[in-house]
């Protein structure tokens, strides 16, 4: 059995009974049944995906997928392709915003190369696991191959599995690569059975005709690859990325091992949906984050039946939004497990 | 000049010239034009209410205002009257809601007794600026005098200038107070000129007899005291209570400063309603952090020009939703400080 079906053979359900537990120790806190909303919905889940009631998110990880894609060469992106591999120096050097915002929440951030197009070097913070240098142009053909598709997948599960046993608590997904929106809006196109038009918006900041031109490239590639929304390795193959292969490799990993995974913005959500095509269970383990600005985005959630946490208006990916959604999961385990009882406190219930 | 007066007085603008500075700044970062939306608007405001474009936000402060309520006579709520002075004891043991989310983000809480109807001793965490024990009943006269509604501003006041010479950088506000449901709910139906219906919920869990028995009695006393809606004086003292009048005090203080102010859910947005009409620059000092469960608190939240921050369904209070706020807020400024720029991290800037 290969790496990536023992891991989705070992994704389990959530614990209902412990969290049926959550729920009592939720109702006898110094609080009206459920007046903390979300943040006892999140530490429930959270039970239920760990299986521990007293579930600790002390050591935080986002796990950030860098890789280039052959459409850039369509010019479907409002940055040169550079781009990635200078951002990847940036996560190395600590000077991105997801540096800043991990480093507030007190995350670690694991930079991992699936597939940058140029040799990074290496470096103490860097973990390689590069299946090529960049896609092909799935405008004039498949993005990878399928033994790619399954590598960057593996590359994924790897690499989780590696921060698990560090003793990382909770993940975060996050995504690096010029022309990755294409990618993912070809990919939820797909597997949400949604006209491109609704689901292709801006990326990083192209214009009205540059969306236009985008939203063709994205339909050639469909017409062109015809890739099968039912198989998502086939649309992974056909119209995806390395890095968004990588976050569907981590969301399995995590979910196998039963940690949380909390979920960034569009990119992050490709990424998802791939993840709940192949093991529809792993969706009780994720986490939405926020609503990204990316047009689409809100389809995918949809078809995830995940409710995100918040909307900032933000587009960053990167995991940003991910790691502003890890540490309100990390306030909703102290809410169950610090907050006092009416009994404990000597306040009286409700009459 | 009395002390609100001469508060108000000092309350200026943002400083436009800082914001736009800012905003280059942001323009600069390695992350495409706004593409951390929400997160750079409340940086750059931040930064208009500072008037530093490093700010730092690093000492925040939750003021916990308790009061009680005459109107509690009435039976408008779910919990007995006690539980105020419970509550506060719990405050100040470190097991309610606020202090395990004021721990998660590193906030101190500050609570003030400004009309419990018990006494509560001394204790080292406890700011005594007690007005009365309670209000009176709002729905047999008026829940205050007029000397008491300035008394309970100037004590916010006092509260927060003496936090803020001890070195405080952004405040939040919260409530504690039995009753207080039913005392913003009038002042939100006043203020706001909305059908009391449409600003009155279910509060700490009332049903729905009880619903429709405390519209009544908010009719009953709005009807009786004649608050003029352009007074806050007079309707904080014919419908309000202690603790609202304290957190107007805390945001008018704060404005005076320059200090952010994040707004809790419904009771503080009444407070904010009160302090936006006795000096409605305060606006721009105010920061929404949420929006409650609690019926009416969209409506205040239109009428004070906020965008809450998140929606959680939560309905807690005692500035749970702020301290989620202020470090989203400490987020921000951190992006606007720590993040590189495209020409220090050696990245291509857009095509």
């Amino acid at each position: 059995m290969d790496k990536i079906q023992e891991t989705v053979s070992k994704i389990g359900s959530l614990d209902l009974d412990r969290m049926q537990k959550a729920q009592a120790k939720l109702d006898n806190l110094t609080k009206p049944h459920g007046s903390l909303g979300r943040l006892e919905e999140l530490a429930k889940q959270i039970v239920g995906i760990t299986g521990d009631i007293n579930s600790k998110l002390n050591k935080k990880t986002i796990i950030v997928m860098a890789s280039d894609h052959g459409v850039v060469d369509e010019g479907v992106s409002a940055y040169p392709k550079d781009v990635t591999a200078q951002m990847v120096y940036n996560f190395l050097s600590g000077g991105a915003g997801i540096n800043v915002l991990a480093k507030h929440i007190g995350a670690e951030v694991k930079v991992v190369d699936v597939g940058v197009a140029s040799d990074l070097g290496e470096h103490p913070f860097l973990v390689s696991k590069k299946v090529d240098f960049g896609t092909k142009n799935m405008a004039k053909g498949p993005a990878m191959t399928k033994k790619q598709a399954l590598k960057s997948i593996q590359a994924g599960i790897e690499v989780v599995e590696d921060v698990i046993r560090d003793g990382c608590d909770i993940v975060g997904t996050g995504d690096m690569g010029i022309g990755n929106t294409t990618a993912s809006s070809a990919i939820a196109s797909v597997i949400c059975q949604a006209d491109i038009n609704l689901v292709t918006g801006h990326g990083t900041g192209i214009d009205e005709s540059g969306l236009e031109h985008k939203i063709n490239v994205i339909k050639e590639a469909i017409a062109l690859n015809k890739p099968d929304s039912s198989d998502a390795l086939d649309v992974l193959a056909k119209v995806g990325g390395f890095e968004i292969g990588g976050i569907a490799g981590v969301i399995l990993g995590a979910s196998a091992n039963r940690i949380p995974v909390v979920i960034d913005g569009f990119i992050s959500g490709a990424g998802a949906l791939l993840a709940a095509s192949i093991a529809p269970k792993s969706k009780d383990f994720m986490i939405a984050s926020h609503c990204s600005v990316e047009k689409g985005h809100r389809i995918v959630l949809e078809k995830l039946g995940l409710k995100p946490l918040f909307d900032f208006n933000m587009r960053l990916g990167e995991g940003t939004g991910a790691a502003l959604g890890m540490d309100i999961a990390e306030a909703s385990v102290k809410i169950l497990n610090e907050m006092a009882t009416f009994e404990e406190a000597g306040v009286s219930e409700k009459k």
